[in-house]
């Protein structure tokens, strides 16, 4: 298993190596070709997608899988649609490799630049999610890097038949089709994670538990986030409409994304105006509410549970939401601070300068003055599309699109240059910055 | 023990959020507080110095130490002036955080901006280098960033003297004096690994063991690099005059430095040209020459050992080198991809199409054409100082200066924007990109 392993990323690596040096427009056209091949085996996908679907439903009359991955795991013809018409955007986006960042002449003829260049080789552990499939291909190959994908079981026959014409695709169009492949089993991944000589970053698209055990099974640098623990601060300058407007859309359009809030902090001067409203909507609404004992108290007889110091620090991840009274923004902050998982926060208030100081003070990728905590999207931050959101301070955070799938590294060009001649009593250094070509 | 270090790391953490909250020229200002700290100090200074020679003097006379540490730990008046004139040098550098790397238009009244922003903690573990303390230090405040530094036990005394007035120079300027502080010993450094909630990054500064030793007992991201391996491949169209000379360099002017070269790859067209005078000069300058068989044929009786292949994967950190020749520019990228360690690798070369497929297809934080590798270095790039040079491929590479201490969050300003509001039903998003004011 391990060899089999090995030999695929080595051939991960060298495909990687021939796409880093690939013109930007050939890894647009194979894109392009891509798309019309999955067009072109759009039955044969599918049905290799009803034959999953067929499985998962065994599983899920048995009780052994939730009903839940069926909506995810299906697909039609006009969600295939979408799938390619994804691809093709992919397509249009700019590459965002080979980039001259920075340019500085050190001396006569020594000239250094700053370039933007692929990672290398990605691995991606995902569940049964056929569009993650095309998604991911298409922003790893658009950006040079190769990848290789683990799918959720109950998706193997629509991941193999995507990954079959994606492969095709890419060999039309001349770029090696090993750039994507995908491993079977979960003692593949084990043996993938061992690898960081071939692998260059791992991308875990999953429950928190996926991806703890990743990071705890590897060196490799993981991408990503393990929680989402998201917070609204309702100021005591909110207005209560649109505090109202934002706490509902962030809950409710998709309770279990990462980026759905989980507490409510409510300055205590707007307690009167908001509170109620706020509990009874969201109960009306169908989500379960956890309150501070102030929040208890404003509650008027509303079935609102005493939340504990456990719900502060829980993705819930369903219809479930803790509200909290703060005295301050000052109490804000250090709280969102101390309980929030750096991934997005949100300030809601009329008070431009109390908005700047959240905006300065929280430390998270994503910082919101008055607008929903589900904007961290790629899509809608118009990344074109996203392999995750990452939480880390290290080279990527937020949603990551294409910019986040490469670095950089240092050319030099010189004519014989050689460093004994500079310093105190040699050449200095003229470090003048170039314009970028 | 571990109970202490937490109290460290979280007034660090304390301390790092009021100064990633702190205006640029505040910052500038502490710095030139701290240097004015650092002359007024001068005497307390050097005679803590003094102290810290004295006893490792008498190691080195035990046998205990090797003498070369007494070099780098040894300070006088002239060297700390120049330590000081670099902690004002970077005082002058521009503030790599707060910077408005993009800035979209989502929508009428919804701006998302890319804004860099310190990393928080850092911990800095490092050799009996006292020059270590003020240039890390300096680089860490001018980017936003708290410090914790322990730097070698020899060096005890003039690490604890140098910190004083580093943090005597932050409280006159009104900044937290806890942005700088050390700890003592090796298990304050264990200590200090386990803290994954409080420390963003550690930089370790010494010997490959060091470095390995620290990537395996921690989870928080380790910037640097274990080995430098780096080539200079003699291209068939070199000019060997040229390719003497950057061999040279890259080997004497300090074989010790992680930037040295260990390997010379030289083109079989290029054996009769190079190679005598090459080797003559390696021995005749005290270096020890190491070669593949056809090497030791081309070396006429000169004393050149035969390399085995632990020597191709070999830092040998003396004044020691291997050579091989190669067939081709292709075997030559391809040794170069297989045995370097990603850190700097050069072509000479008078061929511009053969410099430009090495600098495309060898991966490597730096990649030079006709220079020597010892340009890897942040003052040489301009970069002000570094704290380091990094050959992984996230976040920063090759010497890592003010800007491999920030990274970016994104920060979005709405008017009650909601995500439920976008779709196909709904609105579009704009994703205008903006000009950055």
């Amino acid at each position: 298993m391990s060899t089999q392993v090995r030999e695929i990323a080595e051939a991960a690596k060298a495909a990687s190596r021939r796409l880093a040096t690939s013109r930007s427009d050939a890894k647009g056209a194979a894109l392009e070709s891509i798309a019309a091949r999955l067009e072109a085996d759009a039955e044969a996908i599918l049905a290799a997608n009803a034959a999953d679907v067929a499985g998962a439903e065994a599983l899920v009359a048995r009780g052994e899988l939730a009903a839940a991955l069926l909506a995810r795991l299906r697909l039609d013809a006009k969600k295939l649609a979408g799938m390619i018409e994804g691809v093709r955007s992919v397509a249009r986006l700019d590459d965002p490799g080979g980039r001259v960042l920075t340019r500085t002449l050190l001396d006569d003829g020594l000239v250094l630049e700053k370039v933007s260049c692929p990672l290398g080789v990605l691995a991606v552990v995902f569940e049964a999610r056929p569009d993650a499939v095309t998604q991911i291909s298409s922003l790893a190959i658009r950006s040079g890097n190769a990848v290789i994908l683990k799918g959720g079981r109950e998706a193997a026959r629509s991941t193999a038949a995507l990954v079959a014409a994606i492969r095709a695709g890419l060999a039309l169009a001349a770029l090696p089709e090993d750039a994507v492949q995908s491993i079977p089993d979960r003692e593949s991944v084990d043996a993938l994670l061992a690898l960081d000589d071939l692998v260059d970053l791992v991308i875990p698209r999953g429950s928190n538990a996926l991806v703890k055990s990743i990071r705890e099974r590897t060196r490799i640098p993981v991408l990503g986030h393990a929680e989402g623990v998201c917070h609204v601060y309702v100021d005591a300058a909110a207005d209560p409409a649109m505090a109202l407007s934002i706490v509902l859309d962030s809950k409710l359009t998709y309770p279990a994304a990462c980026n759905a809030v989980e507490t409510v902090l409510v300055h205590r001067a707007t307690v009167s105006g908001v509170m109620l409203p706020l509990l009874g909507t969201l109960l009306e609404k169908g989500v379960e509410v956890r309150g501070c004992a102030e929040t208890c108290a404003a509650a008027h007889g509303l079935p609102v549970d005493l939340a504990t110091e456990e719900d502060w620090r829980t993705e819930y991840g369903a219809p479930v939401v803790s509200v909290k009274v703060v005295e301050s923004l000052d109490e804000a902050i250090a709280w969102v601070n101390r309980y929030g998982s750096s991934h997005t926060e949100v300030i809601v208030t009329g008070d431009r300068l109390a908005a700047e100081r959240f905006l300065a003070e929280v430390d998270a990728a994503g910082v919101y003055h008055n607008a929903s905590t589900r904007f961290a999207d790629g899509l809608r931050y118009g990344l074109g599309a996203e392999v995750g959101i990452a939480t880390g301070k290290l080279h990527a955070r937020g949603p990551v699109g294409l910019e986040g799938l490469v670095t950089y590294r240092w050319l030099l060009r010189g004519h014989g240059h050689v460093s004994a001649a500079y310093g105190p009593e040699g050449r200095a250094f003229r470090h003048e910055k170039l314009p970028i070509r």
